[in-house]
């Protein structure tokens, strides 16, 4: 009897030791499963199954730069301050036009008008100028069909399932819900995926900085570029879908969808929530 | 004897939990640390020590909307075709000139055209429309001064210490340091702060959907509207700068900084390194 008790008290440590590294493991594992408190888009919206981990790859797989660049003597148009004001203000009243427009026609875009509007959009800083982006530009109408099965099917568990009532309240005052129809109608599509590192001409990575905000800024120089040319597109971040529409777009796994774009006229009869902006008092704070 | 063994194993077995616990909570935190794998522009940069841990919050701190938004037919002004082809190429070939410049004179800028671009700026699109940005801009020079001195006090630690030799290398052609006097020089210093929650009127805590995409979109934004009014900046993201820089500016725990854009005229000497960007071929795809 006394003989057995140290054999009892070791199975009941190595039962406890066992016990705590499973709970540990737990808690972590719910940090990252989707529900109500875990605010799974951000934690699960942009990540993509099918990742390369970076963190596990060898340093020796990483290039690093060693171009010299040039530099030159910067040359700037300065306008009179008048026109600066008149700009500025011009500028910001067509941009205070834009609306996230769910309801788009069927007609066609000219493809010179997309063509420049992503030229805009590739003029957006980068990281140590990585440039992380590729949009993709789907007009196939089988494509956009596939793409919208994809995304409608992966919502309609968002809205059931995944995400909390919270999410659901929270989304319910857009008359948002997981039927798309703008990606059938919508003549384009810009899908853009942030290369979450790149390659040098030897084949060894190349690290990409800051390439999610990088991505982001240009989408904003891009949503600023298609109010410009008098498009209507809503900003959507198909919930996720991103590694599906990775592989069926035949994109690589060092990119991860970021934004899709449906792009075009608005339909005779879109509807837009009547929303206000913050003021500027509410927005900016002078020191 | 025998009567000891199982008090004995029974400290083992306590000692031996406390051994695997923090075995595993080392492992955890060295994964947060900076250091040359880690990749600590991704991990530390726009992390702020004094956050509001929101995995923490009860589920009832956070508030439901509940409000029910009118629609209303959504107005739009369209352009002939001819002309939609004209602006999107001259909006291209305006931001094409943007370039990020260091070397930014002291003259005074009109504040109605910082105002504007600000305004333009808090046009983006926001997740579930929550417009989770404040813009904290910067003209008293003292102010200007201390922010300097913190950047450039935790700069110095990133390019001496804190990050791999890789880092500095992918820097160097853009001839970066840790000194940073466009800080004092330039006559408005915007610092883009990201709000990770809101507030409701009744004291709960507001969701702040996708915040930090919402934030970079509106930079994108605020750049192509500095560019516009002809005013020159570079985006900086001060790394492990965030923390100390909120306490400075006297910012709430809910805000972290994201961004920060000197502005002004570019310096009679401006340089800047002579990069090209990627041409379409390079970042669009059709499908």
């Amino acid at each position: 009897m006394f003989l057995l008790t140290p054999v009892l008290v070791a199975v009941i440590c190595i039962w406890m030791v066992w016990i705590f590294k499973n709970a540990d493991g737990s808690t972590e594992r719910r940090k990252g499963e989707p529900g109500a408190e875990a605010r799974p888009w951000v934690d699960e919206d942009l990540k993509d199954s099918t990742d390369v981990h970076q963190e596990e790859a060898e340093a020796d797989e990483w290039q690093e730069s060693e171009e010299e660049v040039e530099h030159i003597p910067f040359s700037h148009s300065r306008y009179p301050e008048k026109e600066m004001v008149k700009r500025s203000q011009e500028f910001y009243e067509l941009l205070n036009k834009r609306r996230s427009v769910r309801f788009i026609s069927n007609e066609q875009v000219p493809m010179e008008v997309i063509d420049n509007v992503i030229k805009a959009a590739g003029t957006a800083p980068s990281g140590a100028h990585t440039e992380p982006w590729t949009f993709v530009v789907v007009k196939d109408p089988d494509m956009k069909h596939k793409i919208r099965e994809i995304i409608e099917e992966e919502e309609e568990i968002n809205y059931l399932k995944r995400m909390g009532p919270r999410w659901v309240t929270d989304l319910k005052k857009f008359r948002t819900n997981w039927i798309k129809e703008y990606l059938d109608t919508a003549p384009v599509l810009i899908l853009i995926f942030k290369q979450v590192h790149g390659f040098s001409a030897n084949g060894k990575k190349k690290i990409h900085y800051y390439n999610e905000i990088s991505v982001s800024i240009s989408c904003g120089i891009l949503l600023a570029a298609l109010q410009n040319a008098g498009l209507v597109t809503v900003t959507t971040t198909p919930l996720n879908c991103g590694p599906r529409l990775r592989v069926l777009l035949n994109r690589p796994t060092n990119e991860k969808l970021l934004m899709l774009l449906p792009v075009g006229y608005p339909s005779e009869d879109a509807m837009v929530p009547n929303l206000t902006r913050k003021t500027l008092d509410q927005i900016m704070v002078t020191v």
